[in-house]
């Protein structure tokens, strides 16, 4: 069997991402492929590592345009999916890929995003406690924000075991991908080589309240979650450090058995051997998740520490494994563990 | 069929990058993986991208432990392969990504490599005159150098054309795993980031010899090289930039015909349409040569530009494809032409 | 008055910033240059951009070499500043670039560098309270650690204020500079860029103590300390994000008001507006600290961000600035609070 | 004396650059500065690297704001400094970093920036042969472009000598910096780094016929230049790797020597001692020039290779200097030779 797939918002780094991995997927055809601003021109000129569909030519992002495919991914600006989604049949797989169906709560929604709530589809991190179950058969996948994929999966077993104290600080280096091919100043490659800094700092990042979702549903509380982003120079990678205070009686051993339980059967997350630490390019262009944990006995704190390729795990990877899911096939199909490296 | 093969020298660059290859290879189960100075270290501590080995440990270096392979890869120091291959059966099929077996002039090997000439095989890139069908069924291969690599493919439709008089000059900027893990001050990240800087100025380069010999062999003519190689703050990529005087009365469209019908068949090498410029990215982590030509009409000279990943294209996946060819299977499997971008 | 400088470790990162100050200082003239394993050989080809001083040739570290010199600045690896500093006369101002005199507690001292402790010195950090003034006419100076020097002055104002529950957490990038020029597999540029990694995670990185100990000062008791350091893809800057509870009836305008006048007379300290955040580049090569503060209301939590460049502010242009203190002078002679951007 | 300088375009890389220097140059005054889009805004947002400049608000580039000073530096896109610079008094020193007045063939200027020739000013790099004579006491000054500094201090000397056959190939890769801070696609960090591109290959880039300009007059004869410029991930520093045939009778040691003897007096221009070879970092953020020369015996051909900063000695530095030779002042007042390293 071979779906065809159609993607909204081809020309951007999801998108493009997407389109790499569904090029080596064994049961996807690639059908339309739409833009907006870009709509008319080659795929070549904006894609042009994408040389299997060099000639393609973007069409504009209608439903017309969308309808007659097995799946359609949406790789569009937040807010966006929604009014699109409506108009294709309930028969056809959408696998969105913002923002716009992975909240429960109305009202964080309308804080972060300024705009109403399109309601909650299933959730597409397979990893966490019955997400895979839910994405089986579903017509509807919100796939991940890129930071909560690496920081739930790297919090949630700390929280699913009794473990921490609702209170935890997480800082994150991300590749400058993960901003969009959006043409603001401060994202030159003059301004992002050589340079760290911070953004979204103090609560306002977009993607705390998905983070703290996940986190309090792991916990059965509410979960506070300090989160401050920093862009790295680097295209791609998110090193997300995750900080919480240990319960009381809680060690090393009882920190590491719980995470190499957790993902003893995942195919893509790993807990590394103690002594190795997680680095970006190790994940490289893969579905891999590579975490580590460490127990700071001064501090009484449990810091673990996750690695994920923000466009493959993190967006474009993360989209396809669930769509794996939902269409019945071998969840790991068309993607690869294995980074790019060095 | 799957044939089983080995990798000696599977703790460097290269031999990591092979193994990223052999692992999505269908028709490839791999053996044993031998080191020197790493033996009986895991390769998880070693090539942490490679997560499906993780365990595997080094062995030795030894005609004992490459025994019984179907296929044995050779990345070893250059002047290390012969005296491993001759131990190896006459069914095995060799494949030396080092330079000892490239050159067929033994006075240059001797004068830039100070040792006694081995010989010549079968030289991977099958993309040259007359490459393709000495690879097959071959049981010995030699995989180019990175840069010859990249240069032979943007200049020898040129010199076979009659285009261009025998007096090139090539510049190329590397990522920096093309001067592999050798613990070497000026390779420290501190270094190279940030800044260019040349090296093996004005003739001495190992690799000139090697463009001569391809270069010379389009040409039916001894062609002069004046090479300059340059590091670059990237770890992957090759971008060669080739300038020759053109002959009386070519044009800039018998420059683009040549090359487009050089080219036509090729599944890796693409010719871009104009106004379209060659960028290691979009080659990063495949084997895909994207190259492109113009003709400097003030000058009257042709300058084209070729963009490989010097790990893959330029070394594993060279070599991979070699093997396809010398193995009778599709050239392209295992291969991708898709870059992993931005 | 211009004094004379020996610099004992000249070949090193820390060495050549410092050299790279000291010949822009007009108080300054610059003497004896020693190394170990590189004695005898020219500065210019181990520093390649101190073009004044390329044809000086490095002696090797002896009290005979390091003599007759008004100021002998020590950048040595750990442990190895008392043997030295012992033999020089107590009218030489000698200034310790390494941790051997930073440390108050000899316990702290032993458990984190393994060695017998060797005193205290009054501490290169002159915004510290109390700092500066312990420094006139002082004869022996600790700089401190790059580290600590980000996130003490990130997070004093907040302790000494009353601001912050004694529970720090703190994850800071640093550029690869701050390892050294150490030839170590994971330094080579093929490895760091493109990617982010921690190291020393769980508390064993050897500038926590230091940090505990600045920190413990301004609140009057113990502050508990989490540090994970993380290595970014760049050369220099030190970006720290520090994140502590806030106190009750702390709010956003107490936690501003408390920085702004911590460091309203600080000729190298900058408090940014409000809505800009400090980057590593904006201190590229300067003696400036870039601060800025967010009070995370949803999780009662203070989050202060500095950035400066390791190897000036937090190493060699420390030192300068506390030799100025020292020897009378103007505090920012010979240092620039103006960043090398973009 | 101190001279009070306006600034036309300080919002941008050069004139940024330019402030840096001015900050630090002790008969300086920094008077108005202007932008066009940024008027009214806080430099402190644009810049902000130039923190004693941070409150400073941006005017708009008119006559009036720009009258009163003794130095303007303009700093303007091509084409529009004619306009202003006619409405300063002839008494004002007049400092043109765009491309107006660099070109002295009204057919070449029009070719390449398709407007009307405005005319041509003393040429501000005083290390051509007459050039600083002709920077004395003048009120107006042509800073030359990035590339032509680098390539003409790479070539002159060979072409001054009668030591290369006039054409001459030459590749240089550029920091991004180079492009200024237009919002393009291909400027955006995720498209840079680790990426090495070509463009306006074939004749086609603006530096050309400046290029031609400088070797044509010390050749004494018209010199072709087939010149290929590359975008390298980094922020600043140009390589240029210049290659000219050798006329018969050269030999390398005839090369060296010329080189040695058109440099030995110059502040800011280094000939390398023989084995070390330039790199971009060595002079980054200095006014410094490195060069190499090596011969290609085989070939038959001069290899000579520079480094610059292209924003320093390339733009801001080169401007500076020239402003000094105008004023009277030493030349390298307010300039290093020394770079930021690493």
């Amino acid at each position: 069997m071979v779906v065809r797939a159609a993607v909204a918002g081809a020309s951007g780094y999801a998108g493009g991402e997407l389109l790499r991995l569904l090029l080596a997927h064994p049961g996807v055809e690639i059908g339309a492929l739409t833009g907006n601003s870009n709509a008319g021109q080659r795929l070549g000129a904006l894609q042009p590592h994408l040389l299997p569909l060099a000639d393609r030519i973007l069409e504009p992002t209608t439903a017309e345009v969308l309808a007659g495919h097995d799946v359609v991914f949406l790789a569009l600006p937040h807010g966006q999916s929604a009014a699109v989604a409506e108009q294709l049949g309930e028969g056809t797989l959408v696998v969105d890929m913002g923002a716009d169906f992975r909240l429960k709560d109305a009202g964080d929604w309308e804080k972060f995003y300024g705009s109403p709530h399109a309601g909650t589809w299933p959730y597409g991190l397979p990893e966490l406690p019955g997400a895979r179950q839910a994405l089986k058969d579903t017509k509807r996948i919100a796939v991940p924000g890129c930071y909560p994929t690496a920081v739930s999966l790297a919090l949630v077993p700390a929280y699913a075991n009794g473990l921490a104290e609702n209170d935890a600080v997480i800082v994150a280096a991300t590749g400058t991908s993960g901003a969009g091919k959006a043409l603001k100043p401060h994202l030159l490659g003059s301004e992002v080589m050589g340079s760290m800094s911070p953004y979204g700092v103090g609560g306002g990042h977009r993607h705390t309240p998905e983070m703290i979702q996940n986190l309090s549903a792991a916990a059965g509380e509410k979960v506070t979650v300090s989160f401050t982003p920093t862009l790295a120079p680097m295209a791609r990678g998110i090193l997300a450090t995750c900080n919480v205070k240990a319960k009381p009686g809680v060690n090393a051993e009882a920190v590491r058995a719980a995470y190499e339980k957790a993902y003893a059967d995942e195919p893509f997350v790993h807990v590394l051997p103690e002594g190795q630490w997680p680095a970006t390019a190790s994940v490289y262009g893969s579905n891999a998740v590579q975490i580590q944990v460490a127990y700071d006995e001064s501090a009484q704190r449990i810091v673990v520490i996750s690695a994920i390729d923000n466009l493959t795990k993190g967006t474009a990877g993360g989209a396809v494994q669930s769509m794996n899911i939902a269409l019945g096939l071998d969840e790991a199909t068309g993607l690869s563990a294995i980074g790019v490296a060095p």
